[in-house]
This record gives structure tokens, C-alpha cells and sequence, in this order.
């Protein structure tokens, strides 16, 4: 497993709760790309893409956070190691925005591009995979890996959020 | 480190932002007694005995979520392993009640009472460390020892809360 | 029914989703001389303690808000005038402590001791009305003509909250 | 001024922090003619868009409450009737979504288009008004008069919101 430090650095990761298949290969890629380098995911903790991230992300020997709507961890995907439960319904997705230096959107709809563009006000960068229509302001990404360098790249340029931690 | 695996199972600890010395010592051996258990520490992710027990928790081998109020992880005590960033202030103390099956308050005042209120509403068992008037409901407890364990003990009783992790 | 201008002074009421006949009629008449003063009402929407303010309000030609856990307005009870729904569950009393100048508790138990720790914790002046252990800090009345009383002498201590509204 | 009675219908108006004139005249004829219709506005209580639609339901008599993202009501614009300070940012869109029974956007961006998309998500119906680009699933209109005709007649379909207010 790989060791989580504190100041751990969170990659968002949201998307459709019915991915294609190939949408679904693509998050679980994402997840493992993202443990291998040692980030941490953070997502809805739900189904479709939210279990494909965690499940790559546990493949991959690395942890994952699941802000979830309802009121206790139970609805929490298998994958998910640490399930933050807020009982806050969509609110939930301004949590994931804030708390991620960067996000992964892979296909989607209302609820992904809800938190894209909030993600985008909150000036968090977003790289969109696989959407037809991703929004002005995303950058268009063609495979996981591209998704996964290109986030870490981006993390140089979140360097005032590091604050003072343990390492 | 000790290895975390899917459903980890989240015990809150809650308490004064300006302990007193043997406050801050007990939150801290609560931090390292339920790393070496193999609980993850959930708290407001803030000073005193919010960051005693995240680097309790470090030095065990464990790991800490700080549930932040700000807008981003600047905030968080140097000692949080994962760090969520709620942008919600005191509400999100009711996430840290929603996420733990069972928290430890350890001193504080209006905060600390607040959060042990809400937990004992949502059904959570609340262990009191210290407290000279801890709210009716709550189980006082004499040492860190006796609150870990009993809050271990209690997570028997919360085994609803399982879901259908990957073990 | 009384004029409403802009910048409304609101004075929130909280307390026991089931109170006695007397909390209920006490409740009531705090609504109804809050309205004859001009203040709005800020509660928590549901039954109880929140209905009997609500009625009184109304009763006495003004307006309530009610700040509801759930998603939608259904659970509002009759009397509330201008429904907001949060989905947020126990998270709303954070939203009535913030937007209320000053509190009044009518019986009421954890979510009471909840929401009046969070005010106080936040400056808001708390009246506490047939509460037979209130948390230090608020202030026993005996009548509601006592709270109502002292809720509006304390507003001209938020003056500060004024802002600059049109009047 | 126009009686409010218990179950007010509520509207929500979203929209540009910085409108064209004409945005900002759109959003104040848009409060003018809900007022006159009874209905009440409910909005994000800040500037521009936000600040037009208040101004206009002042001036037709009406009602708007302000949903807003600091600590407390001081950020209101001075048009707000009542402002409820809920302290959680962009979090608070979700709560104008959630309250609403029909959503009329004026211009905007990230924010608005963030906030349409929860409320298409919620079924909510939305009409956009002077967007170049609004989101799949809004209704385009062209003036305030349609907007607002076209949100009371949705009202109707929204009956199942109704409860069982006093009137």
C-alpha cells in the first residue's frame, strides 16, 4: 500500500452514475493512475464512475474519499475506503470541489456539470474525458493518462495550498 | 503504517481548540490508541485537541480526516492525513457527527457541546474525556484507554453501518 | 398584516418538536407579539414549538421563516409563511443561528442544546424560556412578554448587522 | 403591499453578479411583475441580477429573501426583504433549488449555469433569459413577461408541492 502523509494531495474525480463501459474502464484507470502516484481521490462515493475511481484506486494500493449525500457510510460504493457521510444531498459536490486541488470529469450530466462549473468558479482546474459537451473552461483530455498527468502537472500550480504540513 | 482498507471505520474525536496540557497529552494517546487499532480519526481538522489526535494518529501509524470549515486545506493542523475542505463553518460538525459511529469529546465548550449534541440525536454513542459537564447521554470515561476501547466495544453495536465493503 | 421592509429584523425560535400544552401556548404568544413588533420569525419549520410560533406569527399579521431539513416544502407545517428547504438535515440550525439577531428557546432538548450552542458560540444573545437546564450562557426569562422583551432590546446590539438597507 | 400567506409560492431568480443594463433591467421587470402575481422571489441576495430581482418585488409590493453565503445579513443587497445568511458559499445554490418551485435565470455564468443544473437535476423547471448559452433542459424565453408567465403557469405543475397550508 502505498503511504498517505499527511497533507495528503486530493484529486477530484466526479462523473455519470451510469458510465458507459468504456466510461467506466476509463474512471477505474484514473484511479489506479492517481494511487500510483501517490494522490489521494475524492469523489461522490456513489456508483458508475464514483465505484470505478475507488475500485482503480484500491487496485492501485491508494485510498479514496467518498463525500456522500445521505446520512450514514452505508451507501458508500464497496470501494471507498474512508466514507464521509454529510446528509447533504447535492451540497455534498461543492465539498469534492473544495477540498480537490484538481478535477477529472469522465462523461456526465447535470450533476457533473453542476460541480464542473462550480469546481471552475472555485478556480480548481478541470480536465473533462470523454464528454461530448464538457464546459468552457475544462480542458479536453483524450485518455486516462493524459487526465492523470495532466492533473499532477497542475498541482505545482496549487503549491499555496500545501500550508505547513508534516512530511 | 497500518493498512486501511475499503469501509474504514471512522470514530470522531471532538474537543477543545485550546486544551489544557493534559487535555492535549489525552486527545494525542486517543490518536495513537485508535491507529494502532486500526480506526481512522475523524475531526474538525483545526488546533488543540484536533490536532493532538491527528498527530496521535500519525505517530501510530494511522490516518486522520479533518473535516475543515474553511475553503480550502491551508487550515489544517499539520498533522491531517486527508484533509476535507468544507467551506461551510460550524455546519460541518454535523458531518463529522454523520461520519463516525462513535466520537470522543476530550474538554471544550459551546463547539465541542454543539457537535455532542447533534451526535447523540443521530443515534452516536459520545464518550466524554475530561469533561466537567458533558451533556446527559454522554458516558464519561477516565482515560484515553477506557474511551478507546469503549468506543471500540460500541462499534460492535453499529455494525448496521457495515454496508457491503470489499474485506 | 404588518408592513415587512427591507432588511427585516429576524429573530429565531427554536425548542421541542413536542412540548408541553404550556411550551406550546408559551411558543404561540411569542409569535404573535414578535409579529405586533414588526420582527420576523426564523424557526425550524417542522411541529411543535416551530408550528406554535409559526401559527402565532401569523396570527398576529406577520411573517415566518422556515428553515426545513428536507428537500421540499411538503414538510413545512401550516402556519409557515415562506418555506426554505435545505436538504441539509440538522445542518439547517447552523443557517437559523446565522440568520437570526437573537434566539429565543422554548423547551427543547439535544437539537435545542444543539442550535443554542452554536448561537452563543456565534454571539447571538439566547433567551431561554421553561427550559429547566439551559447551557450557561443563555439567559432564563419567565414570560414570553420577558423574551420577546429582551430579544428586542438586544437588537440594538447587532446594530452592527444593519447593513445598509433601504428604508 | 401584496399579503404573503402561509405557503408562499416561491420563485427563484438566478443570474449574472454583473448583468448588461438590460440584464439588470430584465431582472428588476421579472421581480416587478412576480410581486404583482403574489409570488415570492428567492434569490442569492448579493449584487447585480440578484440585487435587480429585489429591487423590482420592493417595488411591485412584493417579497424576496436572500439566500446568502456569509456569516450574516450585513453582504445583503438593500433590496432584500429577508435575508437568511446560511455561511456555506456556493453551497447555498443548492438550498435556491431546493426552495424554489420554478427557476428563472437572467444572464450568468459558472455560478448561474452551476445552479441551473442543480435545479434541472431536482425537476425543477428553469427558464433562461438572455443566455447565449444555456444549459440543455432550460427553456429559452425572451422577455420578463414570458419568463414569468410561463413560471406561474408551471406552478401548477408543481402542485404536489402544496402541503396543507392555511389559506
Amino acid at each position: 500500500m502505498t503511504e498517505i502523509r499527511p497533507g495528503a494531495k486530493l484529486i477530484g474525480v466526479i462523473g455519470a452514475a451510469q458510465p458507459s463501459a468504456a466510461g467506466y474502464a476509463a474512471a477505474r484507470e484514473v484511479g489506479r493512475l492517481l494511487a500510483a502516484a501517490g494522490a489521494v481521490v475524492v469523489c461522490g462515493g456513489l456508483g458508475g464512475v464514483m465505484e470505478a475511481v475507488c475500485r482503480g484506486a484500491h487496485e492501485g494500493g491508494g485510498l479514496s474519499v467518498g463525500i456522500l449525500p445521505g446520512p450514514d457510510q452505508r451507501e458508500a460504493n464497496r470501494w471507498v475506503t474512508i466514507p464521509v457521510a454529510t446528509n447533504m444531498g447535492h451540497a455534498r459536490n461543492v465539498i469534492i470541489a473544495h477540498s480537490a486541488r484538481a478535477l477529472i470529469a469522465v462523461e456526465g450530466s447535470y450533476g457533473t456539470l453542476s460541480e464542473m462549473a462550480v469546481a471552475l468558479k472555485l478556480g480548481r482546474p478541470v480536465l473533462a474525458l470523454g464528454m461530448e459537451q464538457p464546459l468552457a473552461g475544462a480542458r479536453v483530455v483524450a485518455t486516462p493518462q493524459a487526465a492523470v498527468a495532466a492533473a499532477l502537472a497542475l498541482l505545482e500550480d496549487t503549491a499555496f495550498l500545501e500550508g505547513n504540513h508534516a512530511r
